[in-house]
Formats: C-alpha cells, sequence, structure tokens
C-alpha cells in the first residue's frame, strides 16, 4: 500500500493531468457515471472542531476513494493547522487499500481551486482580464495560482479585496513575488464594477456586496458557501444572472451559494459544469451575460486528483 | 502517524483489556455518551464487492475513529481473502491523524466475538455448560474462542452444526487442536434441544430451526443478521423469549434479528446490552428464563478495540 505524505504528493503532483482528471470527472458526476456516499459529519463542539467524510467511486475507474477532513479551529493558537485529512484510495475490483495519502487537506484545496478555475475558464468572456478575488486565505492564494496556471495567455491582473487590508497585502505580496500582476484594493465597490471575473472564497453568511455593481459581461466564481446559511452574492444578482451553473444542483440548492435564491425562485434555473465542460451546454451566448458559477466540492474532484497521483507513483516506481 | 499491519496488530492486542474496553463502550453507547456517524455503503455490483464506513467517538475518550469495511466476495477465488479493511483513528482535539491499522478485518471479528462473549456471560445461566454454535466460519470460531477464554471456569463443551457438516468437522478439528472440548453435530434439533447457550453465526434469510425446540433457560446470542431480510431464530421464539437484548435499538427492529418480530409485535419491548452490562437492568431473573441477545455491530466497539491497540502501541514505544 502506498503511503505519502504532503510533500511527496506535492512532489508527484502533476497540475496539467489534475485539470484532465477533474474536467472529465465533472463530466463523468453530470452524466450519473459517479456513485457518491453519504457525506459523514462528525461535530466535536468542546474542541472547536469537525470532521467530514466524503466517498465515491467513477464507474469504470481503478479505484474508490473514501476522503477524511477535518478542520479544528483552534489548532492555530496551538501552532498546527487547522485543517487535517487524507485521501484513501481502494481497488475498485478487490477492495485492497491502495493509497493513504495525508495531504494535510493540500489536495482538496488543489482540487477546489482546480474546479474554480475550469469553471472560470469556461464562462468568462473569451478577452476577460481584470480578476477580483474577494478573501485572502489558502483558497484565495489556490484559486489566483490556478486561474492564472490555466489561462497563461490572458495575462490575467489580480485585485485582492479582504476584510482585513493586511492579509489582503500579505497575499498580493506573495503573489507578486511568484511574478503574478497583483494589486491590494480597498474599494470593495469599485473593484466590483471594473472586475471582468470575481472569485469569492469567503466563509460569509450575507452578501459581500450590494445588488446592481457587477457591470455585464462579468463572470462570478462563488467558492465559499458550503453549508446551510452561508452566502456571499446577493441574492438578486444571482436570480438575474444570465446562467447559473453548479457542480452539483442538490447540493448548491440545499447548502451552496444558491441556497437563498432558490428559495426565492422555486424555478430557479441552473446547470451542471458537467453540462458546460462536455460542450452539452452552450454556457455563455454573449459577452454582456453575467454569469453565476456556485462550486460547493464534489467527491468526483477528490477520486480524480488522488488518481493522479497513484498513478503518478506508479509510473515512477514500478515496483 | 502510527501505520500497523494485521501481524503487528494481533501481537499488540489484549483479551483482557479490550474485553473491559468493550465493555465500557456498550454502557457508554447505552447512555448516550457515543456520537456515530451515518454508515456510508458503496456498491459495486459488477465485481460483486461492497464497502462500509462507520465512524464515531465515545466522549471524554482522546481519539475518534473510522473504520472502512469491504466485502468482495468473488476473491477468494483469486486467491484473496474477501474482507478487507483498516481502522482510521484520529485526535479528537486536533484532529490529527494518529493511527492507521491495517487489520483486514481482523479487529471487526474480534470485537463482534468479545461482544457476544460479553451478552453471553452476562446473560447465560450460571451453570449453563453446552454450547451450540452454528455455523463454521470465521466469526463461529472467533465466538466458541472469546467465550471459552470469557469464562474459564465454566469449562465450556461445544458442539458445532453447520450446514456443510464437513466444514463443522473442520471447525471441530481445530478447536479440539487448541484444547477445547468440542463435538460436531449433525441433528440439529437434537443439539438445539440439549443447549444451555446457542450462538447463531450464519447468513441465514429464514430460521435455522422450528420454534418450540429450545428448552427453558437457555441463552441464545444472534450474530448473523445484519441487513434487512437476513433471520436467523424463529419469529415466535423471540416475540415469546423472557428478555430480548440487543446492542443498538434501532438497528436490532430495522436490520437485525428482531426486525421481523417487531413487525409482528410492534410492542415488542427490548434493552440494550449496556443496561444489563452496567447493572441498570438485572437481565436474567429465573434459570428457566430464555434470553435472547441479537448483535448487529456498533461503532462503539470499533472504537474501544482500535484505542487499545494505539495504547498498546503507546506503551510498547515512548516516542
Amino acid at each position: 500500500m502506498l503511503d505519502l505524505n504532503k510533500p511527496q504528493i506535492i512532489a508527484l503532483f502533476d497540475f496539467d493531468t489534475a485539470v484532465n482528471r477533474i474536467n472529465d470527472a465533472y463530466i463523468a458526476s453530470t452524466q450519473g457515471n459517479v456513485q457518491t456516499g453519504d457525506v459523514v459529519h462528525l461535530a466535536f463542539p468542546e474542541a472547536n472542531g469537525d470532521c467530514h467524510v466524503k466517498s465515491g467511486h467513477i464507474s469504470g475507474t481503478t479505484s474508490y476513494v473514501i476522503k477524511i477532513a477535518s478542520g479544528f479551529y483552534d489548532n492555530p493558537a496551538k501552532g498546527l493547522p487547522s485543517s487535517n485529512g487524507m485521501m484513501l484510495a481502494f481497488c475498485a475490483t478487490t477492495g485492497e487499500p491502495l493509497a493513504v495519502l495525508r495531504d494535510e487537506g493540500w489536495l482538496t484545496d488543489m482540487r477546489t481551486a482546480i474546479g474554480g478555475a475550469l469553471a472560470t475558464r469556461a464562462l468568462a468572456r473569451k478577452n476577460a482580464k481584470q480578476v477580483l478575488i474577494i478573501g485572502a486565505g489558502i483558497q484565495a492564494r489556490f484559486q489566483a495560482i490556478c486561474l492564472a496556471k490555466l489561462m497563461p495567455e490572458r495575462a490575467l491582473a489580480f485585485s485582492i479585496w479582504a476584510r482585513d487590508p493586511s492579509a489582503a497585502q500579505a497575499m498580493s505580496a506573495e503573489l507578486k513575488g511568484t511574478g503574478h500582476v497583483v494589486e491590494t484594493v480597498l474599494d470593495l465597490e469599485a473593484a466590483v464594477s471594473n472586475a471582468d471575473i470575481i472569485i469569492t472564497t469567503t466563509t460569509a453568511t450575507e452578501p459581500l456586496f450590494a445588488n446592481g455593481l457587477v457591470r455585464t459581461g462579468t463572470h462570478i466564481t462563488a467558492i465559499g458557501a458550503d453549508c446551510p446559511g452561508k452566502q456571499e452574492l446577493p441574492t438578486d444578482l444571482v436570480t438575474t444572472a444570465s446562467l447559473r451553473v453548479c457542480d452539483m444542483a442538490r447540493q448548491s440548492l440545499n447548502h451552496g451559494e444558491f441556497q437563498t435564491a432558490s428559495r426565492t425562485d422555486a424555478a430557479l434555473q441552473v446547470i451542471e459544469l458537467g453540462e458546460v465542460l462536455s460542450g452539452a451546454h452552450a454556457g455563455r451566448t454573449s459577452d454582456n451575460d453575467i454569469t453565476v458559477v456556485d462550486l460547493t466540492g464534489i467527491a468526483a474532484q477528490d477520486i480524480a486528483i488522488t488518481q493522479t497521483i497513484i498513478d503518478a507513483a506508479a509510473s515512477t516506481d514500478p515496483t
């Protein structure tokens, strides 16, 4: 059985392979070719922590994957990361354990960012260039880096806004240090109005900005909302958008960004990202469309990225 | 992180410690001190396999446990065991991975047998001596061995019956070889009538013997039924027993041995094993009682047995 820690996983990781596999995983999910186990939730209120277990199998692939991910939010005060976890892969024809990937949440961060980048590339205007990232945490950094890597020809320019300006400043400095065009912004309303692409990566429970600020032609990818009560975008922006896209409709409408909009408009039309990535749905049809993507995260992404690591390990070690 | 394979786990295992911890786990479960995650089920019909994930935490203990167990029933034809799995333990205050126990199902087999032995010891007559074991698989062996080990002063005499007499013969020979008093029986009805204790360990979907054969004073522990449609005992034997005991009422009535009886008698009274083990319920009150225990298996057992291995590893390796 393969047992890899985070540095070993990162060393084996190949971005382009993961992008292709995750792209295919979204399509498989939309086409009904992914079996997903019920999500397990354990809560540790006394320790300010929780643990989730996601699991599934993509039809025709060699392994099924079980992901264990925890967040213990007092850990940083103890000098520990708040996230922990591992991806476990098992042979889909014998049940034998194939791999324990002790990634400390890195593969989840990466598959989430690749999902966001795939969605943004698929739905933003072809000439979109100005990217506003709201939030300055780990996922904000991953989103910026993956988007720039996925669309190198666009020469994207990033603006970073966060509730804590010093956090935005720190993230900007990091991205500048790796060659990105980036500025910190203090006026969120102006930045929203000037953006071609907006990516939200916060834990907000109410809209980050007012409706009416987003200009026509803008694409928005909302990453933050992942449980009942979370919301980053104005409800009216969602309900009046030209196109609403999500990774999995039942998750998005139940506990993702579209939960409030779907209560406002019971007939709210949403399509799944896999339909756009496969070409079954045209996606954006005009440079004037406002498009909104909500990603809550699906097991198919975990399976896909885990399989890329297992395959890479197998190809470097023929035993 | 501790990473142990099956031989290492068996080397660290201490029977008496596990018995005590599992005893306490049943009591904690009954007293509402165990958090249990929803059971995950993945099915692989093309490979004749499935996978279950159980998880939970006993209040006040240092770790939470996630168990992954698979059965791929074409494996033996490939020279592989049908069961696979592992127990994973994580720190309940930080989420850090503590241990991967690649036990291949051994800890599940052992905790199941210890549960059966604890229930049998608690509820059988004090002078019970003649034990009939129905079934001759792995769990039949574990039940016999654990029961003899838990009640050495009784000098138990075992009778083994199985649909395939040669399987019963092979199991008898094994147990004789390790010093047990054991005989193979061919006449199941006579053996049921002569038993003080009956332990059923089969995958039967209809009663193994007719009602009316069990004599007064007999104790029965039913292990086999673990999903809708399985049943080992006559329904009338269950409904007319002096006492019905299970590990977790909602499981037993939904998919355990008591499922049929509870449909026959909507007011069927059952108590939980933890109530008997804690002394909150008196259990058997007469040598004439017929007592029936149904065990479907609970996450608290998995947590308890896993913690004994982690503790043993920590005490042998102070790093």
